[in-house]
């Protein structure tokens, strides 16, 4: 049951306009989870609300299968991540990462190029 | 069965070694699967056969819920990412995105930094 509230909350994806025509960041973080997730769901929400209400911050798209979890959380420069990465709750969550996961991949990109395609009918 | 078969094939993640120390490239394809998906099984395992023979491939990693895709493919530099976009297969491909997706998002990032923890025991 835990494991399925965490993964219904993660189903988003990035919407025409959420992202900017000029170059911005891609935060990748690529994660397997361990079976002592004790505290994890409160702390994600938190630090969701509060990466949402960070200075730059775009959007985030995120899908989950089992235990692993490809989230990628978009902003407008390297300064915004960098301010969210000191961030003392989101450090305090990162503390943390040992514990929650088995294996994470955390990668930071710079968006040259994107392409968005949309054709929903009804 | 069909949904299961394309889902199935894409749960692999970046090992330790796969990918350099210095700058690479990685390519965001998020994408909502439509309901048209005649010919996908058949071009998904041609052109991922492909890609991996091309010159500065360096792995992927993928996951999918329901319709929905995040697929991520590394690259060592922009010319081995264009040498794999000017490929005869790979555009044939791309002409049928329009029949096989209600959406999605293709996005090319210079990773600048990247960081990988692995806990994994016994």
């Amino acid at each position: 049951m835990v494991e399925n509230s965490i993964n219904n909350k993660r189903k988003n994806m990035i919407a025409k306009g959420q992202l900017p025509d000029s170059a911005y960041y891609a935060v990748i973080f690529s994660s397997e989870k361990s079976e002592n997730m004790d505290g994890y769901l409160e702390m994600d929400e938190l630090t969701m609300k509060l990466a949402m209400e960070q200075k730059g911050y775009l959007g985030y798209e995120s899908l989950s299968n089992g235990n692993k979890t490809l989230f990628i959380s978009y902003w407008e420069n390297m300064d915004s991540i960098q301010a969210w990465r000191v961030n003392a709750t989101h450090q305090m969550a990162k503390s943390k990462a040992g514990q929650w996961y088995k294996r994470y991949l955390s990668q930071i990109c710079l968006v040259k190029q994107s392409h968005l395609y949309e054709n929903y009918v009804g």
